[in-house]
Order: structure tokens, then sequence, then C-alpha cells
């Protein structure tokens, strides 16, 4: 029998036969810009060949990394994921191709395995070409100094952060009858976050030995329901990765239809975790909404309500302000693009309706109490168009002065 | 033969035959809150009934205004227009119609015309039952005091402000032969800016005589090449409407082909004065960007694309910031749905490019001289994929943190 998935400590090398080790390379610059270099690059390793499986951008601009890592997972396996932040090695040409070659290139000697088994990401500044010179002797020291301790763990997590402000990973034991496996994850995330992933990387890491096929397949499902369902500024970038590598270095083999839901629920567990920290860690945030469409002619037609309310500037200012303003929700749906009845339409804020019939339907007392509901920094905001059984849930985020200040110019990188 | 137009003091009552009155209903709130009434409802009305036409905004919410106005514009006749600011009358359902209509017929009543010749506008804040009782004393008192000075005109245009700053008016004297007609309009932007028609009420006069069938089509092509290609901040409101009456009162008709381009040459620039003046006021807006989408497999694919980069809150930023950060224009272009070779796109500041093929063109030097060009106030960006002959043009702004500032809740209305 198995039991609910259990948290444990740790991240990308709590599954067993993983290690990670972090660099600190210069490609990032230092902050105070006198200061000591920060970490900018990991890796993440499996002591063997591992079943992998990725999802990559829907961005026409795909990053060189991308194009490489898409490349070598033609062979569903890897062995080691070279991470750097700093530089998004994107809009980079040719160079920006040779360049992540060569870094994969030198991963793969340094570690002694075989170049398609390296894969690699990058996150940063846009359209600037990759300092290698700074980074092989980064990616030699990391390959030196791989370890499976919680602490080097997190410092992998926080060598890739941008504009992040918190490290982000998580990690679950499982057990299937009396054998235990693990997975875990990190991410990073903060701008360009919106559905069809976002400026995100993201390695998952098991010990349970997982058909290639399935890897994919449950990875691809699990990211439509988490990943995919978050918006922070509405920019799809062009880096996002989310990688899966499955070592089968524990006792446990994913085969039988019900292992295969207890995998794919703990893989759930873990890209939820992370896709909701990402959100709550959004650039400037400072209130997560869980909002969902109801009542739509279609999913489909939910989901496109769901983006155009997400991604409007003035529903995000007004949540900023703690302004339960469903006229300006209402006005987002109505420009999706989707037929509905406006005249149907309900908004309920945490359970209580802000909004019935399309009109106000709360008098001075009731708005006071919905006031207060916008204030907290979480609440779930419903649309129910009334019109059929199509859904979506989006997780998602205000629009502040500070996501503006942050990106007034590039972050500090 | 005619003459290029000739720019004219004054706005709507610049033509002859029409004339403007304001009043103070107490609609807005007063600011500050103990300080005298705003005036926030106008009158602009035609000695003698008028050929009109109109366009109205494509949300599928629209506001009671817009579907009384729409119906009344039936017979393509109109001899008053009533605006109020401070309430957008929208998402007000069935009361919010009959209340529409009630200020029609006092309306129609103090000037003692058919209804069918008065049109509403409404801009404010959504969802709150119009205050026809405040409004009815204030309609009788705008009726009695008429005027056709340019002072007037610009207390009307002052009266619809609501997050504007300035009050938006054009007019011109055109000549045909040896006989004069004039054209202007009065328009109120801000907020909701979006192409499709914005959170935007325009109400444009002339004393030509101008067959209604022409009006609509030429009021439709003119709008397509203004209002429709300007954006602030994406949202399209529930209220936008574009209001054009030609009451004949000069002694010009407009019949033949060339005295249809001349006229259309006239509306185009009181529409394109009044666009760029809605854009130039955004919201919190510190620059205005001239976007221009070339060489893409088609118009439609160059508008897309020009609207994804205009809407991008990264791309918008950091035009805020003064940084010609062509990478995040390249990534917002990647994800506007349209197919092009990411590694044939140049990036153009000014007439300087930034990228060519994908990727950055400049040294330390040029760079700098990009950061000047994007640190004025005005700038022309260029996105040219050197894929077909498809282009598209859009006005558009930056994103500041006064944009959120002012929309963390209503704006004082």
């Amino acid at each position: 029998m198995s039991k609910h998935p259990k948290r444990i400590v740790g991240g990308v090398n709590a599954p067993k036969g993983f290690s990670t080790a972090t660099a600190a390379c210069g490609i990032k610059r230092s902050s105070p810009k006198s200061g000591p270099l920060r970490n900018d690059l990991c890796l993440v390793v499996s002591d063997i060949p591992a079943a992998a499986a990725g999802v990559f951008t829907t961005n026409l601009v795909k990053a060189a990394p991308v194009l490489l890592s898409r490349r070598h997972l033609d062979n569903a396996r890897a062995s080691a994921v070279l991470l750097n932040s700093g530089n998004a090695n994107a809009c980079t040409g040719e160079p920006g191709e040779q360049a992540a070659e060569e870094t994969a290139i030198v991963t793969a000697l340094a570690l002694d395995i075989p170049l398609d088994e390296v894969l690699v990401c990058s996150t940063g500044r846009i359209g600037v070409q990759l300092p290698i010179g700074k980074m092989i002797p980064g990616i030699e020291h990391a390959a030196w100094s791989l370890q499976n301790t919680p602490a080097a763990a997190t410092e992998a997590a926080k060598s890739i952060m941008t504009s992040d402000t918190v490290p982000k990973q998580s990690a679950y034991e499982v057990k299937i009858g009396n054998k235990v496996f693990r997975i875990g994850g990190l991410a990073k995330g903060a701008g360009m976050i919106s559905p069809n992933m976002a400026t995100m990387l993201c390695v998952i890491t098991t010990d349970a030995a997982v058909p290639p096929a399935f890897l994919q397949k449950a990875l691809g499902e699990v990211i439509s329901q988490t990943f995919n369902c978050i918006s922070v500024d509405g920019d799809c970038s062009t880096n996002d990765t989310v990688l899966l590598l499955a070592n089968g270095t524990s006792a446990v083999a994913i085969k039988s239809a019900g292992e295969k839901k207890i995998f794919s629920e703990a893989l759930h567990m873990v890209c939820a975790d992370l896709a909701r920290a990402i959100v709550a860690d959004g650039e400037g945030t400072s209130r997560v909404i869980a909002l969902t469409v109801i009542g739509a002619k279609s999913n489909a037609d939910a989901h496109k309500i769901a983006r155009s309310v997400a991604n409007s500037q003035l529903v995000k200012s007004a949540w900023a302000g703690g302004d339960p303003n469903w006229g300006r929700i209402l006005c987002a749906a109505g420009y999706a693009g989707v037929d509905f009845d406006p005249g149907k339409v309900e908004i309920i804020y945490d359970g209580m309706s802000a909004a019935k019939n399309g009109m106000e339907c709360q008098d001075a007392k009731g708005e006071a109490a919905l006031r207060k509901i916008a204030a907290k920094k979480e609440f779930a905001v419903t649309v129910d168009l009334h019109s059929g059984k199509g859904e979506a849930r989006l997780l998602t985020t205000d629009l502040t002065e500070d996501y503006v200040r942050l990106n007034l110019t590039e972050f500090s990188l």
C-alpha cells in the first residue's frame, strides 16, 4: 500500500544518487559592485545515467541552451544539468549556440560522461554573449565539489536566482509497499512569468526507475496543471525549461498503473510547491490570487478569460491597492474574445459575491467585507459565467509599483 | 482648389452652429473633498439636426450609454451629445439602461428636440448606478447656458476628464475652392487605452454637409488609422465611443470624390491630434513610443507583434527606465503567436540598429548612443522581421510606477 507523499528536507539531491555543486564565476554582477562574487552556476549530477524528460518554452525565440537541451534529450537520457544565472544566452545567434555547446563539452569532460548526457539551462540578461572564459574554471571547480547535503541543494537553488528573493525547492519521500523513493526539485522564477511556461528554470530529480516515455507524459500532464497555470506578468520567456531526471537508484520501479498514479501525484506535489513559490515570489508581488473561471461554454473559453483577467494591468493594479474591483474584472473578461452573456456573470471574492447578474450586489456593509478580503495576502476570485461547464484555474499576482521599479532596467545580474 | 487644413483655436464649437455648456452635478467627487464641485457633465449641441456617425467599443461588456447611442444612431441623425464623467454607467444592468434613457429624455425636453437625436456618453467608475437625481438639474442648467466660445469648448473638454491631466481638443479650418468648413473635436483618455478603441470618449463636429453613409465610412477608416493604433495599457474599455456630427451649417457640401478626400484628411488630422494627446497623457506615462513593425508576412501578423510588444509589461517597464532593451522586445515578439525567423530580426531605435539578425550589433559606444535615444520623451522603435511586406504602426507608452499608483484604486472620480 502507498501512503501520502511525505515532505522531506532538501531539494534535487534528496533522491539517492544525485549531488550538486555551485561556483562563483562572475557572470552575475557582485552586489555591491566591490563585493565578493556571487554563486552563479550550479551542477546537478546523477551518479548513473538517468531517464530524462523535458518541457521547454513555447516562445518562438528560443535561447541557445533550450535548443541544445532539446537536442540532447532525443535519447531520453541525462546524467548532468548545468545551470547558470546572470546571462540567458538568448538572442545570441550562432556564437551563442557554440558557447552553449562548449559549456556542455567542458561539463562532459569534467564529469567523464557522454556529451549528449549533459543538459544546460541559462537565465539572466537576453542578448549578451555568454562569458565562456569565466565559466570554464567554474564548471571544473563545481565538478570537483559535488555534494549531496541539504545545504548543497540550497546553495544550488540560490545560485540560479536572479530577481528571486528566496531560493525555491521542494522534496518528498513516497512509500510504495515497503519500498521508498524520493523526488525533489529546484526552480527559479520572478519575472517573465506567464502560462505556457515562464522565465523559469526547474530541475526535478527522482531515484525511482521510470520508463522514459511515461516520464515525458507525466511531466507534460503535471506541467499543464501547475507551471502552466501561473501568471505574474504575462511575459512568456525565451528560456523556460523544466527537466526531470529519474536515475532508478532506489529499489522502486514505476510500472503498474497504480505505481504510475502514485508517481504522478508526487511529481504534481513538487511542481505545485515550486509553481506556488514562483508566484508568491513574483517580482514586486504583494498578493497571490487564486483565479477560477467557471460556467464557461468550454474549458478553452474559460482559460482565455482567466488569462485576460490575470494579465489586465488595471485588474492587477486594483488588487495591489486591495480594491475588490469587480468592474475591471468583468471589463477584462469582456475583451477576452469569448462569447458570453455579461448579464449573467457573478464575481466572487473568497466565497462572497461582489457582483451578480453582471451588477453590484452588495450594500456598503458588504463592500466593506469585500475590501477586507481583497486586503489579504492571499484570496480567491471566482468568475462564474453561468453559461456552461467550462472551467480554468490560474494562480496569479497583483501588479505593484515595485514590479515596475525592479524592471526599469535589467535587474542586477 | 483646396489648401492644407489650417489649425484654429477651440474644439467642438469651432464649427458653425455648434455650442457647448457644462455643469457641476457632484457625480465626480470634489478634490479636496470639502472643495467646490467640479464640472462633470457637458452638452454638445447643434443648432439644427446633424448627420451623425459613431464607432463604439468592441468589448462584449458594453455600457448602457453605448447601447443607447448605438440605437439612437439608427437614423444617422443627432442634435445633441450629453457626456458625463465620474460614472461609466457600465455593468449596471436594466436600471443603468433606464438611467441612460432618462438622461436622454431630460436632454431632449430641455433642448426641445426629438429623443432619438440625443446621444449619451459616460466615463468613470464601473458598476455604480448613475446618480440621476443629481444629473437632471445639471442637464437643465447646461441646456440654458450653451455658448460657442473657445473658452466654453475648453470647459467642455475639461468636464469629461477623469485621470486625464490636460483637456484634449483640436480644430481645423479647411478651404474647398473659395468656401470654408470647420471640423473640431474633444476627447478624454488616460486609462484603459488599447487598440480596438480605448476608455476614451470623443466627439467631433463639423459644419460641412456630409452624406450620412460616407460620414460613417470615413469615421471607420480614420479610426482604424488613429484611435485604434494607440495603446497605453492594453485594457479595452466598456465605454469607448467616437461620435461625429455634421450639421452642414457652412456653405460646403461634401459630394465629389475630391471633396471626400479633403474631408477625410481633415477628419484624420483631428483624430490623429486627439489620439496623440491621449497617448501623451496616458496614466503615469513618461514617454511616447512610435512602434512600427515591418517585414512581416502580413499586416495582420505585424499588428499581432506590435500589440504583443506594446502590451508587454517588461518592455514597457524598460522604456520607463530609459533602457533600449531590444531583448525584451524580441522576446515579446516571440510569444505573439506569429511565425517568423528570430535570426533575421532587426530592432531599430530612432534609425539606429540595436540588434541585427536577432543579435546585439553595437559596441559599448553604440549602446551609450542607444541609451541616449531611449532616455528621450519621444522616440521611434522599429521591429523589422525581414520576412515580407506586412507592416503595422502603434503609438504607445511606457509603464511607470505612477501608472500603478494611479490605479491602486479607482481614481478620484
